[in-house]
């Protein structure tokens, strides 16, 4: 695997492919990551992966020093999957000035995620677009784990005319349904045990919605209460429509369910595609 | 010269290509426009033109309806210089939905034009992004008539990391002096001899600043005075540094003047630079 940490570098790398396969990621890599660069390699015959810690995205108050970096562990990772390049930049070769030009998201990127962290996406977007210029992929793969951002990506890609196939890989998840998540290092054991309610929550939740329940605001109202109760902060748990992530009528089938909450000090997020 | 107003018809013509040079309009062409695409010539093999009235950087009290529309007449000047191919997207194929993505300029973009004209610079940013996204040029040409416009896509490909040369390309005038324009077509036989004094006074004001007035503040009153003695609405004459349009100093050497007003119903710009 080439580790290029320069744009040129990787520039000079990628020129005669013709097929990128691009997985960005923020590093501190699990199976879900693994998955996605595997997943990749059926899209392209040069899968390149990034590891940047995007500053940008991160409110003042958020976890940006503190972010997992394992850069080691991960080269190793991403060999053990036949990744072929990475691009690993510092924050002086990506924003080698204050970042004065920014993707502006709609109105989507102010619900969810947005409401509760302010700017994270307009960073998230300014980031991708800025390392899809770098790479120049042919197709990106993209978690369902950040549901929001895979639509809001998506949704660029459509609207400034991109030329790249956005591909979404399905959480990976420990046996007992935890979402692989960084921040779930960030939990301590007694905490760790309980997190899977949040997978569960929605899973209770989603099976309501298959058994005919359309009082959405209801379920939403009753598994933040099942959080609350066990010592979660819950930011939001949301029924949506799959396409748009707007509130749903009672006969929109394509639905998903997200939440993001808090355990302790750490935020996790988890989303559930429910077909009825 | 292939006209393709599909997307995916100009990506199929371009895909072969190595080469391409890339010159945007909003059609109307005049002996400017040709010079920058002979200029482009210079820069690669394969020169591609667009023609596209952008709604995006037009207030609603501005004149995109008016903007004069002579696409068979454009076509023709285009294979008169030997264009490759030309992009003229109508409105549905460049906007399907309602643009919601938008490119967010820094500070700059508020300043000059974008104070008198609010939202130009995001609607310049944002199709010059989506244009690039669609030809992917190696090159591409900008005339000086519109300074801060070139400066604007010349930081945005610094700052979004596009794989675009922007090349300058200096400003075409009539024998009388007057910056070739398409507004110019709006103007009166009386207007058109008036015209002409925009550029004077920046000359004069340039003539100034090489003897070495330093008083840039009097100078700009002195020159708005004269358009205003002569039924001229000045918006701005504005003596800036070349580096980043911002207020000079008295020991700045490259200095530019920049200059709108109004003459009747029609805006005029123009600028030049001046190295003391």
């Amino acid at each position: 695997m080439d580790i290029l940490p320069q744009i040129a570098a990787l520039r000079a790398r990628l020129k005669s492919e013709t097929a990128v396969v691009f997985v960005p990621t923020m590093g501190n890599l699990h199976a879900g990551h693994l998955a996605l660069m595997r997943q990749a390699r059926a899209h392209g015959n040069c899968v390149v992966a990034s590891i940047f810690v995007n500053r940008l995205q991160f409110a003042p108050h958020e976890d940006f020093n503190t972010y997992p970096r394992t850069f080691e562990a991960d080269c190793d990772k991403l060999r053990s999957v036949g990744v072929d390049a990475l691009f690993a930049p510092d924050e002086k070769e990506l924003y080698p000035e204050p970042q004065a030009f920014t993707v502006e998201p709609p109105a989507l990127g102010n619900l969810l995620e947005g409401e509760f962290r302010p700017g994270f996406f307009r960073g998230v977007a300014t980031v991708v677009l800025k390392l899809f210029n770098i790479v120049q992929p042919q197709t990106a793969v993209f978690g369902k784990k950040d549901y929001q951002q895979l639509m809001i990506v998506r949704h660029m890609v459509r609207q400034l005319a991109l030329p790249i196939t956005i591909i979404a890989g399905d959480t990976a998840r420990a046996e007992d349904g935890l979402a692989l998540s960084s921040r779930n290092g960030y939990l301590s054991p007694a905490e760790r045990d309980e997190a899977t309610r949040l997978y569960r929550t929605l899973g209770e939740l989603g099976r309501e919605i298959r058994s005919g329940c359309t009082d959405f605001a209801a379920l939403e109202a009753d598994a933040m209460k099942k959080l609350v109760n066990n010592q979660w902060k819950p930011d939001y748990v949301a029924v949506r429509k799959q396409a748009d992530l707007q509130l749903p009528s009672a006969n929109d089938h394509s639905l998903v369910v997200l939440a993001a909450a808090w355990l302790g000090k750490t935020r996790l997020i988890d989303n559930l595609e429910v077909a009825k």
